[in-house]
């Protein structure tokens, strides 16, 4: 049985006046620095501080397959899923290209892929099975499988360095399962939340959609949180959200890519709800059910709520893309904690 | 008489073919890149390669002040734009701990401030008076000092090194310009584009609104672009309208803050459309008018239009800090076309 690593509240009123009264001395007009000083302050919070430090970034790509896609709820193969891990250690996916340019560090995780890779440094096997089976049949993993990805997340995180890590991951029909965890946990009608995936045209997203009632109608009792991820997650989510959970457990600042990503987060919520105050959401992508799952996550649109996700490039890219894009943004409200002058130490007047 | 560098048309069908092709081949679902991929195509065309490359990347903070801020029109007196001059020299502003994280080369110009300034590293003296005239009492520069500012900005344009021209700015003062210049060439009501500025409350944005009235009467005449600016702008705008004309027809990336370098775009891109071609706008500030004035660009929101402002964060700094802030978004875009595998060079399977 997974037991879930505490994650205690971090509500600290002390320390969040102390970070408001920082910025708010700050050489700019008051208010100015808008949503980064929003980030700035949940940095602040996450690392305990009013001077966060962010240093040896991971960026984590779990992989693996997906019974469902049997189905035809994807516009790419199976294969692509191991071809990709591969182009992820050679250096030339997107997510790679980015950490790359940003210092942050990368991992692949072999959390469920059917292939069989040669050790490569990197690459971290933690393979449960081949791939999920058929959710659109029945439970996609057993108890005992969601369990063991639960805790390879956790001992995976145990052992990495710094104090961040931004979520990757990369499975051919990832989508579906996120989706299906959405509508399930977020109690939304599957359609509202089923959106193109890789690629799917108008047709392909409306037989995907059909798919996923069958999936939901053959789990129906999957409604517990850790249920519904046995029975409609994929394994590559699964282990994602013991790594949530155990870098929420650490205070370790969590940077949510997309779609899936989020789903994790929202599964690793519903287990430990503190786990939201260490997250960052990197970005809204263009997959349809995205706005309405950070909206669930407290993380809507900027104007609605919060810091919100800090782009919208409408990226629907995955891998961990749209966290390390982001990346920078998160060194900048830092910098400026840490860095920038106030309006005594620079001899600049303040208004009247 | 102010010369308007040539600024010829970009369009080269081609080159955009070649760069969208490049594009899709890359190791992401087709589309998936979003606006990231329009940005490269934009970088890509503005300097005539497939295979963009920043480099020596200049921040250029123009300064200066305005004989309006007498009628009580922003929330901080005139002394700040020298005192945060220090500041930059200092490194301790918004602008300059973004540029130093970024390896932005920061430049501070002195077009007009009320100060005497000692010579320092980073700084120039381009001053053509001490500030503007009270627009509200007639045009701001006579356009003999309007010209010379403007001639300052190419000069020293044609002295920095590097590709790409960050715009920056301080003056107190300069949302009331930047308005004015708004409202004549974009033929709106300036009730609709005036807004807090450095944080005037609702009382302070009706005197204003009311006073900006008085200097768009005073100088009712001033209609034509360059005689608007003279008219109604300020120091460090005029300067910058320069330095973005050169910037443009050197093909440099010019990478566009808020709504005082959009003011000044909209002042360029008048004398020479095709500098919007070499434009990119880093965000959207929460001055009221700069969501107005990026639709007047051609670059308002995302959904939209073109690839739009990068970043909506809220931010009403000034400074280049929004440009400093989206910086390695476009690194990000560059390093996507140059480092990104193909789906053939990576052995992954592309889409049937």
């Amino acid at each position: 049985m997974f037991q879930i690593p505490p994650v205690p509240d971090l509500n600290n009123p002390d320390l969040a006046a102390a970070l408001a009264d920082k910025i708010a001395r700050k050489t700019v007009p008051h208010g100015a620095l808008g949503r980064l000083a929003a980030l700035a302050q949940r940095l602040g919070a996450i690392l305990g501080t009013t001077e966060p430090r962010l240093h040896a970034p991971q960026l984590v790509v779990f992989a693996a397959d997906h019974g469902i896609v049997a189905r035809g709820v994807s516009a790419y193969p199976s294969d692509v899923t191991w071809q990709m891990v591969g182009n992820f250690l050679a250096g030339g996916a997107a997510v790679s290209v980015l950490a790359r340019q940003h210092g942050i560090a990368q991992t692949v995780v072999d959390c469920g892929v059917r292939h069989d890779f040669a050790p490569a440094p990197g690459l971290l096997i933690r393979k449960v099975a081949a791939g999920t089976q058929d959710a659109s049949a029945g439970p996609a993993m057993t108890a005992a499988q969601c369990d063991q990805a639960l805790a390879n997340g956790v001992a995976l995180v145990q052992g990495l360095p710094g104090n961040a890590l931004l979520l990757g991951e990369m499975g051919i029909g990832n989508t579906s399962a996120a989706t299906l965890l959405t509508a399930r946990l977020g109690g939304v009608d599957v359609a509202e939340v089923t959106g193109a995936g890789t690629g799917l045209d108008t047709q392909g997203v409306a037989r995907k959609t059909a798919v996923l009632r069958e999936a939901l109608a053959a789990n129906a009792e999957a409604t517990a949180p850790l249920a519904a991820l046995a029975a409609l997650g994929g394994l590559e989510i699964a282990t994602m959200v013991g790594a949530i959970l155990q870098a929420a457990s650490e205070r370790r600042v969590i940077v949510v890519d997309g779609f899936i990503a989020s789903a994790a987060v929202l599964v690793a919520s519903r287990l430990a709800p503190p786990v939201l105050q260490r997250c960052v959401f990197a970005h809204q992508s263009d997959e349809r059910g995205h706005a309405r799952l950070l909206a669930m996550l407290g993380a809507g649109a900027p104007a609605q709520q919060g810091i919100g996700p800090l782009l919208d490039m409408g990226l629907r890219v995955g891998e961990g893309s749209g966290a390390a894009l982001a990346w920078p943004l998160l060194v900048s409200a830092c910098a400026i904690l840490n860095e920038m002058a106030s309006f005594e130490s620079a001899g600049v007047s303040d208004r009247a």
